[in-house]
């Protein structure tokens, strides 16, 4: 493995180990399985799902949706509350492919209507507790009414109610996790008796990885739309969605500098490659990352008390103990597990495989 | 102007404004003013400098330094402890441009001796108190004793002492960024004493935004290389460092959903265009941008009482209060201040002008 600079480095086994098992339960629940490729912006990367059967796939921009639909993908949405600005851009990606939209208020529909001459899906987005877009779930008569308005229009076909749990992301835990999926679930399909009393027939469809990864519970849920677990981060690791051993992602870094009276040795790999989201360790320490050795055949489990302890634009300071600091040496590459590897990717534009083969993003590929 | 998704928006007369206040104080003082590039990655924005007679420049990457090469610099300082995996990319600039490098180990002059067939200018890295990178300061043998190091080296040039004050961004107001300054400054001339001792005759390159900006004391400063004052953003904003109008950057986005109750209102704008980087305001929220509203000439002050709260992927949630919530509305442009205009302007990969034309960074020139 020939490595020069900050480097992303991607282990092809753990992730299609990982696709393999999302796909396997969504198979096994008989649930759409419509990945959110947000996580990976890659063509090559999708073409993994392909392997399982995967043609339905979820993205956050219009231009990621041309993107994947350049690279073959034939059905997508757009699961991001409709900017009413890329009318045209959507219309020529209906006119090719089979696009669902995401709306949360009457003027993305008619904005739609008026904006886009092929016909399209239409999601309306729930808010089952998020907060963060979205109809609340229990507003029931605004709902029916977006709906109503949906199915009054030509070209709009009304899909189904669409939920993002990213409030998963904050519960500590498996148990506070899975309560908070299934509350969200009940909101739901209290929702769904609503509008089938009113003779529409919704289908709904789930996203987050973090519910999706440990549950069981898919009552009333028809279609899965989760997107990190393809490589999942030390998010996901935190409250147990993941094992460390899961991670298919680490950013490969060179030692610049070693401070041993500090324990702390400096890596060229900062903000810009990692990006800046943090999670606190049992000591309150705030984590940018967690370092692992990085050998030929991929990397160890994280060294222990370990970790990067603050970011500047291209720098990265680890923390470690009197123990290990001996370890580290000017020009040795380690490896660093992000804590969100969808923002880590991002920043890349491109990941290498073990080896050596380079996979570039849409980014990566110029596609802005 | 013409928008459709989150466009960084860039208003040149401040920007200009910014940089000719900078290179007046650099002249008024009689330094040498070597701006840091790391903050606008443009060859475009890089020629602003040329106006006001800049013809050295500082860069955080070999990658950057060979983008600005190619863009005409010739006298460029890496401003990053040197990474022994790239000396054939090196090697290749110092045969172009008058190049320095910095170090702050052995290991570091070792590999450029052995690997750099050109004449290379060098600075050690001191560390007057930041405790991220260098050599401390009061350390003198050590730093004796890599200067004699250098001095052996046939094709090295000891330059002198470089110091980054990045503590001055943890500071709270100006009155204690000042005093970090000073105290700085007196270290490294105690410093600079005992190296004139030893009949070594250095000069002294300072960093950092915050001091530069707001100091008058240069006693013993020969270089400056302040780079984020190009643009400002919050971060130079909180402590008194700029104003709110000298911020030259607004990240442009469509509002794509209004929550009237809640007085939160969505906008396509993200931790992918702003980056994660938040500062906490005097009520201890979290702060990942504040709201301006755009016109024609540019931008408003902050709109009272209303930021943003929190940042996904491709979303932005701004929280604003019962007066304001009305002024939002589906499909409307809000500008964002950033809070960190260095991280923004990498995720960007571009800005337009507010007469509509467009400025590639780096990134978006393909250079990775």
């Amino acid at each position: 493995m020939k490595l020069k600079r900050p480097t992303l480095l991607l282990d092809l086994k753990k992730c299609r180990q990982n696709i393999q098992e999302m796909a396997t339960k969504a198979r096994q629940h008989n649930l759409i399985f419509r990945p959110h490729f947000k996580t990976h912006q890659s063509a090559a990367v999708g073409d993994l799902f392909r392997e399982f059967g995967v043609n339905q796939i979820t993205v956050s921009s219009v231009v990621m949706a041309e993107y994947f639909a350049s690279s073959g993908w034939g059905d997508i949405t757009i699961a991001f509350p409709v900017n009413v600005h890329e009318m045209d851009e959507m219309d020529k990606l209906a006119g090719k492919i089979s696009l669902n939209l995401l709306v949360e208020n009457i003027e993305g529909v008619q904005a739609i209507a008026a904006g886009i001459k092929h016909t399209v899906g239409i999601f309306v987005k729930i808010d089952a507790g998020y907060h963060r877009t979205g109809i609340p779930s229990d507003d029931h008569e605004q709902i029916l009414t977006l709906i109503r308005l949906i199915q009054a229009k030509e070209r709009l076909r009304f899909k189904g109610l669409i939920v993002h749990n990213g409030n998963t992301y904050h519960r500590k835990n498996r148990e506070e996790i899975l309560k908070l999926h299934n509350d969200s679930l009940s909101k739901m399909n209290q929702l769904n008796d609503f509008l089938a009393q009113n003779q529409i027939l919704s289908m709904v469809s789930f996203g987050d990885t973090p519910a999706l990864s440990i549950t069981e519970n898919f009552a009333g849920i028809d279609e899965i739309r989760p997107g990190n677990f393809v490589f999942f981060d030390l998010v996901q690791q935190q409250p147990g969605i993941c094992t460390y051993s899961q991670i298919a992602v680490a950013l490969a870094c060179p030692v610049v500098a070693v401070h041993k009276s500090r324990h702390e040795v400096v890596i060229y790999g900062g903000a810009i490659h990692l990006s800046k989201d943090f999670l606190e360790d049992e000591n309150k320490n705030k984590v940018f990352g967690k370092v692992v050795w990085l050998d030929e055949s991929g990397w160890s489990e994280p060294v222990k008390d370990t970790w990067v302890k603050a970011l500047s634009q291209e720098h990265g300071i680890i923390k470690t103990t009197p123990e290990n600091i001996g370890k580290f040496y000017v020009g040795q590459f380690v490896g660093i597990l992000p804590v969100h590897s969808c923002l880590t990717t991002n920043m890349m534009h491109s990941l290498q495989t073990l080896d050596g083969a380079e996979i570039k993003t849409m980014r990566g590929a110029g596609v802005n």
